[in-house]
């Protein structure tokens, strides 16, 4: 896709911190400011302020694109369009994102959850360019998964949360898991503090022949098992914070899931290799501001090709 | 929708027999003819002696719809694109289907899986009408799924095999499973095989208050809830032998749904209670047939909404 030079706003909000950015691409980014995502009214002035600030400074941009941690409220037409609903962030339940920063800015917006967006950026200028069907797997303080169908992230009536699936467990893991909804569903059993909570130490401080790598490796390889018979992406790009502390896991996780599928699925893209098929993603920690970026770039577009409808993030 | 006066002809090629239907919808079907599927090479020729016939008596129909057991290739561009490429049924692997029918037909054809093309006629004239994001599971010889994304089914590097996932076991169940790709996958666990095969008798013989249903209903709500979790249709369909002759099952897995669930994904479809979220399909045993008839419907459309494209099944 050839470079836009339109000037774009994205806001990453994550549960930690947020990352608001303004730019064109990841070649052209113009300005970056970090701050933690704290109390909630306070984070949202604080945004409001940097959004006000860059248009002074630099101009209005084209569109702003609000990539959120979740769970959100994505459904069209919905009174809470934009909100972050049912999250356990203290203060943070129910609290409204793009409407309110929508009406600040005043352009199209674009809003998606973080892991979404992060995908959407993958395939824009990252690893992804050129898939239509793919997904993004981070495995870090959570398990995120962003699932793009046909060029679009999936949305039914929900957005995806396949970090909450319950996988077949190895036989002989007896970890009860700690999803305070689900115990075992897979980011109760492999996510960073489940690792931690596995072993009383820090993933990043595990010993790469630590036994329970193995439980690890297999519970991510049934999330991709999962992945590959659900919506069959044709590359699965998997990243995140234990990820890039265990780079043994890749290898693992990738001879666990050829395991898993036993030859059943006949495709290309697994018969180049596992290697090829289960990869690293390619913007790295940009993948989170840049997925922000991404999604006011589909806002621009959508809005450059029909007459802007009244969004609920609109209106 | 409005019926369409657009005659239509369908194949609905399954691993026992094949329904060929001629027709506008379900209220309006000219022509049923029913043929085991035998050896494959006479098997085809009696469907295109079908065809043959209907056109002389008919008159041609607008469009040709091929709903197949699978797996079947069904990558834009393939050459072998409309095949059944990996089947374990004996002399039909690696089989020229919809190039080879679309031949004989001459006009626009549609190909998609048995129960992609029934969830899409349930879509179109069943009880998923108005649906955009919903899902048809039907367990009877195997467990099948048809994953409707916006308005179409779903297809990656690959089609839907989400009867193959493996899921989390209901503790106490011993039994191996039956998949001979993956053993205790769903299909392998709660498919009327798998079933016969734990307890020595027919599904449909068992009692309901057999201590197996409780193991085969926490199967297919865990493929329910990885279902909710990973494209989130807004209903989820559930049919075929197993369910009707054991109508108990029913209640039992939309429990075992909720309860895994756990109140984690908050939609007002789940909201209006789990027996409007997981309902039986509308359509019945027409459904199968109709799904032929629908991706007719469709490859009709298309052919009408842009010039005919040379797709490989129509060079």
């Amino acid at each position: 896709m050839a470079q836009s030079n339109k000037l774009l706003a994205g806001i990453e909000l994550g549960g930690t911190k947020c990352v608001c950015i303004l730019g064109t691409g990841p070649d052209d980014v113009r300005a970056v400011e970090r701050l933690p995502t704290g109390e909630r009214e306070e984070t949202m002035r604080q945004i409001e302020a940097v959004l006000d600030r860059w248009r002074s400074q630099h101009g209005a941009p084209r569109a702003l694109g609000i990539a959120s941690f979740g769970p959100v409220d994505m459904r069209a037409g919905s009174p809470t369009y934009g909100f972050i609903t049912s999250t356990t962030k203290p203060g943070w339940r129910n609290t409204d994102i793009a409407q309110r920063l929508g009406r600040r800015f005043g352009g199209p917006v674009g809003f998606d959850t973080d892991v979404n967006g992060a995908a959407l950026a993958e395939g824009r200028w990252g690893a992804a360019k050129g898939l239509d069907d793919f997904a993004y797997v981070t495995v870090g303080t959570g398990i995120g998964v962003g699932l793009i169908v046909r060029g679009k992230s999936v949305f039914g009536m929900n957005h995806t949360e396949l970090g909450h699936i319950r996988v077949a467990r190895k036989p002989g893991d007896k970890f009860p898991g700690m999803c305070p909804f689900h115990g075992d569903c897979i980011e109760g059993l492999a996510s960073g503090p489940a690792i931690e909570a596995r072993v009383g130490k820090p993933a990043s401080q595990l010993s790469p022949d630590d036994p329970a790598w193995d439980f690890v490796a297999h519970g991510i390889a049934q999330l991709l098992h999962t992945m590959v018979l659900t919506t069959a992406p044709s590359r699965i790009f998997l990243g995140g914070g234990v990820l890039s502390a265990q780079t043994h896991l890749f290898e693992r996780i990738q001879q666990e899931l050829k395991r898993s599928l036993n030859g059943y699925v006949e495709a290309p893209e697994l018969e180049q290799g596992i290697a090829q098929f289960v990869v690293p993603p390619g913007l790295g920690s940009m993948a989170g501001p840049l997925g922000a970026l991404a999604l006011a770039a589909d806002a621009e577009m959508a809005s450059t090709l029909s007459p802007p409808l009244p969004t609920a993030a609109s209106r």
